[in-house]
């Protein structure tokens, strides 16, 4: 028997929202310690992890441990009909093949219930490892969104750098180039405007826009974006959910190759040789891959998150798999 | 000679976008009582029926019964050239085959004269009997609005289920089955956000959700509707129109067969047989129809209207043609 | 050396915007005086001239004449990237085949480089003759742009009647004729709610609605338009740009035959001959043409703009190339 009672049932609106687009179907496990998932995005490039707390729903009573395969894009039609203030239940028998989804009025005048068939879904619960990143820029969302989408108008990647100073996004395409530099600034009327830079080793790193665009569809959920950056990492875009838990996106880094950079200083009508742009060439001494450990536990100091079981723990790729996908990312 | 002067002009605009999508062409019939209108939707399953009553408008001059045939479409474009606080008046001569739309800004300053070729077009003017409903259910139309639209991304059709606690909406789909119950609310501060059932009889009824979503597109007109039900009668949607009258969308409700509902129940990936849901399952003993009478007077004790006529009231078809199409009713 | 720092720099957003789809590629003149363009929509119809004067800049450096040839849907596209509060700074070596395009935001804590290859663009600068217009009208932009839009629902031109009581703005098509009225007033709350008509002579000239929808883009630059018109001259269509300069629209009349208008009058549904409208067909006396002398000054008295050179002022085409061109001008 599961009942998870959701006061803000707005913010499950909003994640269905955030990672429909990227993932079609997903497990949803649910255990003592919160409602979860963890899931590939259909081309096996980005991952998606999503925690929500125990103890941020109103009532959360979950007797044991539940894999619920879900249709996303069904899950998140279903969702679409609760309003904005309304409560959510998501209900589930132990042994049953359906998920109810329950949105009250505040007023209780108008109680909806909405059935979902669940599905068989093969998944491997894969383990994240704890990391020490070289750089964090916490930023307001809407701006890191606002940067994506504009420089998706001009480039298919970003080159994020981080110095001390700030973060400057860079890309270039066939119409020209564009680089765009936050800088830090811890001294605002409010917090949720702060962009703020741990560092302990400047880095440069590339990828592609469309996923990052496609990331950035969570910024209804917060205010503020933490990107975590290390050269031999994949990056994580964190986006916190109210007090109760976050999303995060996963994605490798892009190994930008000599030709490539040849091919985009290719323009339409070139009238000189352009100087090419130091910051748009990574070096490709390193291979950076989507590190993902079978059967590791996720650990998180700084929120001190519990384990997230999940009964499919299977069958987990070795990591060689995970790289070869990274390094032959296609990006239209 | 014909002249109408509304002063409310926007809500000539509201009545055309309602109902512009689901007649294509129509006569308006304007007499000394008001100025109305009565079609078949273009796959004569829906009716519907306008008044405006002549003490609505500021200046009223119909100086003999008058039936202009318009390509309600074409009505529509020039309509939506009238600002939202224009006076609109209707214009025609009596042996004319134009109407002219005259727009007049609150100022004075702009004056827009709109000319239409009027269209020769065959109709009966069907005379829809007073009836006694089984149920009558009064709640705010963006509810209503919002119930059908959401519905609509799971099922093709509604069952509206009325008792004494509340009415029921109900739908299923290949992703799953939705039910939204809105209890009897009199205890509000607005009015118009009351939901208020009276009822004689249960009753529960089947429509297509194809043409209840499509008589929401009058919502901006009234901030309640009124859905009246009866097992053997097509159902009315009714939007007041200020002071001034009414539209009345009339759709019979369908015979779900034993098979259609199984089709229903079908779904992709199905785990386990599921139960069949009883409210779906209307008895299929009744064959209602879409009761229209030809050249019967249009009476409403409620309201106490004075009969339209027209003079294309010839040739009207025989009940059990109505029927027949009725029956055939294919929403897709 | 070029740079210019433009504190409003949505003014140049809101530019780019107006003229991108009329015009694919155009050069932008730099001198002493302004920032200035002058270009051909690519049917050779209609002609843009923009002028932003080096006062409206809070810093203006122009070390030498520069024609800029770039495109103007990439710049604009670069454009959209700048915040709406952002301050725009253009910048160019002398001898350099790139332009940068610089966003500041309000706090500085943002900074972005957009850097943009420049093209070869063939093109001569037309002179535009002073004249003198026999009727000109002032009028609230937004009014303007809304009278095309509605007229565009009814047909393809519009003739515009100007006398001393207001201008008349008529079109006719397959649905019917339109006419709207716009009142001379001057005694308004605001000033940009003003019509005001100064007129020599009356005036009827009719124009392609295409244009004049595509003219009205500008109208997020200013309140007012400015309409001038003279049997045999193009209209002007003006819009200011702040107190630094403006955009202007030019385009010939339509010389509309018999043949054409009686095509107009076909109706898909006639009863009846209808009255053809005196209004809507203008003599065929005249031959408009959209009179450009090469190397000619610009003056504007009203305004006292110095004159704008360009070093592309070379090889311009006689009168006659242009009057043919507006003879045979396609409005589909």
């Amino acid at each position: 028997m599961l009942e998870l009672r959701l006061v803000q049932g707005s913010l499950l609106k909003k994640v269905m929202e955030s990672i429909k687009d990227l993932v079609n179907d997903a497990n949803f496990d649910c255990s003592a310690t919160g409602f979860s998932l963890q899931a590939m995005d259909s081309s096996h490039v980005a991952l998606v992890a999503l925690l929500l707390r125990s103890e941020g729903f109103e009532h959360y009573r979950c007797d044991r441990n539940l894999s619920m395969g879900m249709n996303l894009n069904n899950m998140a039609k279903m969702l679409r009909c609760a309003g904005n203030d309304d409560i959510v239940t998501i209900k589930a028998d132990d042994g049953g093949d359906t998920v109810t989804f329950m949105f009250e009025s505040p007023t209780q005048d108008k109680i909806a219930d909405f059935e979902m068939k669940l599905m068989d879904i093969d998944s491997e619960h894969l383990g994240i490892p704890e990391a020490e990143y070289e750089a964090i820029v916490r930023m307001p969302s809407s701006e890191f969104a606002r940067i994506c989408k504009d420089l998706s108008s001009i480039g298919d990647t970003v080159v994020i750098s981080v110095t001390k100073e700030g973060v400057k996004f860079s890309t270039r395409g066939d119409i020209g180039t564009a680089n765009i530099v936050c800088r830090q600034n811890t001294t605002v009327d409010k917090p949720e405007d702060a962009t703020i830079i741990e560092m302990e080793t400047p880095v440069s790193l590339t990828f592609a826009l469309r996923y990052m665009n496609s990331f950035t569809k969570a910024t209804p959920l917060a205010n503020q974006v933490t990107i975590s950056l290390s050269s031999e990492l994949p990056v994580v875009v964190e986006y916190k959910i109210a007090e109760m838990g976050y999303i995060r996106f996963y994605l490798a880094p892009k190994i930008e190759e000599e030709e490539e950079t040849e091919h985009h200083v290719e323009t339409t009508k070139p009238q000189k040789e352009t100087k090419p742009q130091k910051e748009t060439k990574p070096k490709v001494e390193t291979k950076p891959k989507l590190e993902i450990k079978p059967k590791v536990e996720i650990k998180d100091d700084e929120e001190n998150e519990p384990q997230v079981e999940s009964k499919s723990q299977v069958e987990s790729k070795p990591l060689d798999d995970t790289k070869a996908e990274v390094e032959v990312m296609d990006v239209e």
